[in-house]
């Protein structure tokens, strides 16, 4: 493709995408799609000569559009929002069209630099002090594999330029909650700790962990002869958003030399809000922290944002350095691959660079407040609604909520929530996701899609009761 | 930003990068920035207030183009091409404008659907049969760590659900090639072997890894009281684009029970034409593979495709399943989150869809025949130059060659390398990666961006000699 012929099947790129966004209120958010169906409508061969853009183009109305779930939709409650807001989908089109990579700093400065200005932008908006360094990873699981890999290696001194884990006389042992990411235990696994060494630690009424009970779990296990190594607590939980209580954690963290890694993936965004700094309050403290932009606050997928207080520690556990990658600007310039795991890095740094430009941080700060806002209406709602239960605070976007009418519980009940959020999901009005709470079905309502105002949320409100109180 | 806002702000992006790309070969390849260049001309915050596209377009003129290595410049001859074809720049402007993400099949089927197809069709045009199973990851680096945690996971039985490797009695051993990429030792480490059980295997004189002496240190580490877990054989290294026999090293691995990755990152584009698939015979024998199509094959970076002959397993080491991810589809459908380490994805599978289609098996297939002609063509201008040494076979795209004039040897003759190429790269007539070979510097030409002409390596070869043999 040449590039005038790149310019043509670009702007009918653009449109396409303009289209979709400014029709996306009227599809249904999910799609009506069996497995397979997708595969079934392509063929079992790639072409052998070229096809025309009219023929993609086809096929994305086609088969692409009506396979999806439609996460930019006003009405999408699910999982968290994941906000490719289109400032920052222009910047994302500039690092795809320009097609450099950092593998160096030399491999292209601007890559390197403008990502070192937008993470201190960012740490700065987020209330973070000068002492943490950043860099951007692709998501919170790989962001909290690298945080348990540090710790790892800290507690160890380096076993991997040694003996690696395997050589480690006692176990090393990783604290966090029942309501920690899934990614979390996944981390632990894939670096080696082991399910027995994830020691769970309990929570409190409000489902954020206890620091006294971790104390305790610590010290048990030191007696047992094992070794405490990392901690890793949450500030906004993918089930209620709970924040664990960083202060009184770091303090523990502290006293018994652990590494203490804050995930706040998806409240680390509230953080632009200094109204909310005290659902972290303590991460000063703390080790590293992960922040994902690509979800609240609207970069596009994929940019989590990893901070840690020792980069020359992160250096030392993920370095190489072989002879095709030196140049003679090292020493002097920062080398992101020694910051993850990829080699390889696109220039995500535009797509958060656009987004604080275009936006700017005051219209930022009022869309994450018009959401808190709209948390709050619906959380007044459901209190005020018979036979409705709020199952856990609301301290940012996110509600937990069951209908519980007289006379059903136990699995009747859950199979009762289960039908009615599975209607609402079929019927293409809104889009939610259950989850377990206390061993029971409930479901989630996250507000925080940028195209949802306070009419989705009445609507989605309206279409709950409806679906819910059917009997 | 508005969808008509985006609508007209992405013409002008689609038109700077069409631009930005007709007129690449006309700029200095490498940038003439020194450290902190590109920092300092940027705010220390960013702003409270919108700023206007123009303000944004202007800076990607004044500071961001200056400050780039120009990777698709005809004339970028360094580390390896990172083609990103037009096409598929299209089809990755469609998946960051959808912004739809893949967390489970549910959470948007046609994501996980033409991953599933456009994988299939790769395997198919690299010759693969159809055991194979495929995914998309993020670059090499993550699919070879990948492949050493499957490898850890099926030698101990699945430690990872129990004690963890810090449990296992004996040391586990990997083993790799001294011309293996150093994505291999990296993973090795975080994986959690640590430094000691990295053995590396000896080369032959064409620097490919010698099965005699992969089996002889498999006996002699089972004899120390060690385990042997994994090979990491290498088709096309990084060096020299040299090609591990295959199939001598499959029967090793098999013998001895070990896990075998063949890290075709660079060579596996090379696949799609038949004549070429001599250099991994053997791979069907292999446990799981990586082919990078975001190398010379097209697809805007990132694209890198792991197939495993066991599916299952994999799912078992990489798998979570918290409530919030099940969906009734679930058991009839792949979820790609349980194939690596992120949870979150994007349709990826887009920009290979794209490129496929546009340009057609045929045209990829000509285009890469077009630059090993072109590398054997150069290849027979060193040979026929006096002082010019070809140092290593030339197999695919990729020549290590040095110009020896009489009476420079040893250190002198290294300062004299590094000094020529050096001129060449800061006169932004071309770029080049020096790398060491048996301990000496010497000068890759590595030939495949998609813009590189016959005429291109015509120029590169006139400058080379004039910046090398003038005294």
């Amino acid at each position: 493709m040449t590039p005038e012929e790149f310019r043509a099947a670009g702007h009918r790129i653009v449109d396409w995408i303009a289209d979709y966004r400014a029709r996306v209120e009227s599809r249904p958010v999910m799609p009506r799609t069996e497995p397979g169906d997708i595969k079934l409508q392509l063929p079992p061969r790639p072409p052998v000569e070229p096809e025309s853009i009219d023929a993609i183009l086809s096929d994305l109305d086609r088969i692409v559009t009506p396979g999806l779930l439609h996460w930019q939709h006003p009405r999408f409650f699910a999982y968290f929002p994941s906000n490719g807001s289109l400032a920052s989908v222009l910047g994302d089109y500039v690092s795809t069209g320009l097609g450099v990579l950092g593998l160096a700093w030399q491999s292209s400065p601007a890559l390197t630099e403008i990502e070192e200005v937008v993470t201190d932008w960012m740490r700065d908006l987020l209330g973070l002090s000068g002492a943490w360094s950043g860099v951007i990873q692709d998501t919170a699981s790989t962001s909290t594999l690298i945080a348990l890999l540090c710790a790892r290696e800290r507690t160890t001194k380096y076993s991997l330029a040694a003996g690696g884990l395997q050589a480690e006389p006692q176990p090393l042992v990783v604290y966090t909650s029942p309501h920690s990411h899934s990614s979390v235990e996944k981390a632990a696994l894939l670096a080696g700790f082991g399910r027995q060494n994830v020691h769970v630690v309990a929570h409190d009424a409000a489902y954020a962990m206890r620091a006294d009970a971790l104390a305790a779990a610590i010290a048990d296990d030191r007696r047992a002869g094992r070794r405490p190594a990392a901690i890793v607590a949450t500030t906004g939980t993918t089930t209620s958003t709970a924040a664990d209580p960083i202060r009184a954690i770091a303090e523990v963290a502290s006293q018994a030399d652990l590494w203490l890694h804050v995930d706040a993936a998806m409240a680390g965004s509230a953080m632009i809000l200094p109204e909310c700094r005290d659902l972290w309050d303590g991460v000063e403290s703390a080790d590293s922290t992960v922040i994902n932009t690509h979800k609240w606050l609207g970069a596009a997928f994929d940019c989590s944002l990893y901070y840690v207080r020792d980069p020359e520690h992160l250096v030392r556990v993920m370095s190489t350095n072989p002879s095709f990658l030196q140049t003679s600007a090292d020493g002097r310039v920062k080398n992101y691959r020694n910051w993850g795991i990829p080699l390889g890095r696109r220039f995500r740094a535009l797509k958060l660079w656009f987004l604080l430009r275009e936006q700017g941080v005051a219209r930022l700060q009022a869309r994450l407040r018009r959401d808190l806002a709209n948390a709050q209406w619906l959380a007044e709602q459901v209190r005020g609604a018979g036979g409705w239960r709020l199952l856990a605070p609301v301290p940012l976007q996110t509600l937990c909520v069951r209908y519980e009418p007289s006379g059903l519980e136990g699995e009747a009940l859950d199979a009762h929530t289960l039908a009615w959020v599975d209607r609402i999901n079929r019927s293409g009005q809104a889009y939610l996701t259950p989850a377990l709470l206390d061993d029971r079905w409930m479901v989630r309502v996250s507000i925080g899609a940028e195209t949802t105002e306070r009419e989705h949320v009445e609507q989605l409100w309206n279409v709950m009761r409806k679906e819910a109180e059917a009997r």
